[in-house]
């Protein structure tokens, strides 16, 4: 049963263990309300997930702590337990599937776990370490269906209305729940007026197809950019917790995602993973009552692969009208490059690429294809820009 | 003259117009060292600009005030005035060559400064500056060359000096000078143990050679992604106070500034532009003698253009050994790729993309090219990769 003084338990024994993240003003987000983040993407290990696994080990008896603890993920909680065990001298040893990224396997190492390579996916993994925690006597480290775990993440709550006592609201991103439950919870408990909103990805709504539907539910399959919350079932713990404290939960999509990393860069040059962004992707998308409220959302991880962080950057450009990608059908005949150049030139839009080429096997075979790709200031500068090409006789694919 | 209680002043003043940044503890960045960060990044308008810009319109007179301010700049300095104009209600024109970036002409608005898009480079638009101030009566804001731009900048050091009373040096990003010079003097005058490193990029070493030779000197041309140093002459106070306090000036590569803009996004979750990283990128590669020091490294902005960062993203990967880019020549005959994957595969390397083309004109028309590139753990595995692919008879171009 949780109840308050688990939670100052936590917070108590985390705090040589955590850092404690400021809030930041983030009057940029969105103008009709008066936002703040929690940026546990500045959190030790890049995410919240050591303050669950932190407190969660803290409380095994001197046996458990003896004998070690086991993990599987393949992110965020496996360098969360990792650097917890490491911090309280104790063995970790985390299972990860063998096709998870190498950046993540070295970040794990690097914090101090011994890693145990799976062949196959996450539930073999997850296999995996139950058979070795049955044969080994290793204490699992459950990502979020643990009330140590659940109260250790709820300490964020608690820093947030020391800081902001006067919040209205706080924004989550749901993957199992754990982070949602723990605040819902500790939030709730002090301020019973406080809102609480649940946000999941659009490729990954389990919490949120449970919740609405008032039972656990399985989704068959996930995908999302945002992997840290890419879950396929809610846990008991959580579920029940957050049908009970969480006002509303809602979807985000992709694109919604992306926008929200790229505006975290740019406004505040901070990187999140798209889990992270999901909750500042709610408020700036509004699709959460916010407006007039004193609102934080919890960035709740930072631990993007480099790589896809390129394709965000990439989407999002795309997604806010200041990248544009034209494909115009030509006649293959001179100076039809020049002219489009000059129209484009002529609206004031940076060319970032032009690619031409020949129509494939289905088309005239002296057609061609012009694909550019423009720098532009907005939507309506796209609309202008487009525009003029069809009137100067330019077919736009 | 400058004097110490100028800085104080300046500090005193800008209370109210900057955010006092935090030290960040930065341990992964050179384990010789102590290392911490000054993120100036998380400045308001994303770089230590409104420092100088802020107690410089201060200082004006209230006719001086009246008339407004002008300044010629397509990056920081543009940003820094205008919010700094804002701030204290007067007007701003900023002059700007008609190629600047869409995004920085846009930021620069949205700070409330009125732009004047002049045709041509900078120095055109540096030369309209000066005419509308002679007509216009504006006062003209410098971006460096100027005391109390000087002096509002050098807040830093103070602030610095507050937090950590002991910190052996400071490693500041040079341009024009400002940032340093300010720094120098503040840290030089209170603590006159301290070191001060500057740092330049290779494409644009105007102070480095200037304080070398001991002499004012122009660059005919600079080339760097880090453009908010890329300066090709240095102001005359500038050079005057960095020859007197800096103790050493270092070169940074565009290989080197990539790799540390890097590691901030990667250890910190923060975006640095690449003038504000060179201070880390000497850190990283050693360029100064840090070794067993408490040092201090100010990045001074966060300004990057998303799409340069995509490149640098990349280039950051190459250089670390956690991508590597392979041209192999194979005959065009079936069979070859598929033997070609097995190798990557037996040794772990995770493919991203892969390019298969014929031979160009110049070629035996049977060979092809395949071009790979793969996720990698550092250079040992890129090296055993490239031996095993040699030994298989493959040949790497």
């Amino acid at each position: 049963m949780l109840t308050l003084d688990k939670f100052y338990h936590a917070a108590y024994v985390l705090k040589d263990v955590i850092h404690q993240t400021p809030l930041v003003h983030a009057p940029g987000i969105n103008p009709a309300a008066d936002i703040y983040l929690k940026p546990e993407n500045l959190q030790l290990t890049g995410s919240f997930k050591l303050r669950g696994a932190g407190y969660m080990i803290s409380c095994l008896s001197d046996e458990e702590k003896r004998r070690g603890v086991i993990a599987c993920s393949a992110g965020n909680h496996a360098q969360g337990v990792a650097l917890a065990a490491t911090k309280y001298n104790i063995k970790s040893l985390i299972c990860l599937p063998d096709g998870a990224p190498i950046s993540k396997v070295e970040a794990t190492k690097s914090y101090g776990a011994e890693v145990c390579m799976v062949k196959g996916v996450y539930d073999d993994a997850h296999q995996k370490a139950l058979q070795l925690r049955d044969e080994m006597g290793y204490t699992f480290v459950h990502p979020f269906d643990d009330e140590n775990v659940i109260a250790g993440q709820g300490t964020i709550a608690l820093e947030i209305l020391q800081e902001l006592d006067d919040t209205d609201a706080i924004v989550v991103p749901i993957g199992g729940g754990g982070l949602c439950s723990g605040i819902a919870f500790a939030a709730k408990t002090l301020k019973p007026d406080i809102k609480i909103y649940g946000v999941q990805a659009e490729g990954a709504p389990s919490m949120f197809n449970s919740v609405h539907d008032g039972k656990i539910e399985t989704l068959p399959s996930v995908s999302t950019i945002a992997d840290g919350i890419a879950v396929k079932q809610p846990g008991e713990k959580t579920f029940r917790i957050c049908g009970q404290y969480v006002d509303d939960i809602v979807t985000v999509s992709e694109d919604e995602i992306s926008t929200a990393i790229l505006t975290l860069i740019e406004q505040h040059k901070m990187i999140a993973e798209g889990a992270g962004a999901v909750s500042v992707a709610a408020a700036l998308f509004n699709k959460i009552p916010i407006a007039g409220k004193k609102v934080v959302c919890v960035v709740s991880g930072g631990n993007i692969d480099v790589t896809i962080l390129s394709r965000v950057i990439k989407r999002g450009l795309l997604m806010t009208g200041r990248s544009s990608s034209l494909c115009i059908e030509l006649l293959d005949k001179p100076g039809q490059l020049m002219d489009v150049s000059a129209i484009i030139a002529k609206y004031g839009a940076n060319v970032i690429s032009v690619h031409h080429e020949r129509a494939g096997e289905s088309k005239d075979i002296n057609g061609c294809y012009l694909r550019i790709v423009l720098e532009t200031r907005d939507f309506d500068h796209i609309h202008k820009i487009n525009d003029a090409l069809t009137k100067a006789g330019y077919h736009l694919v």
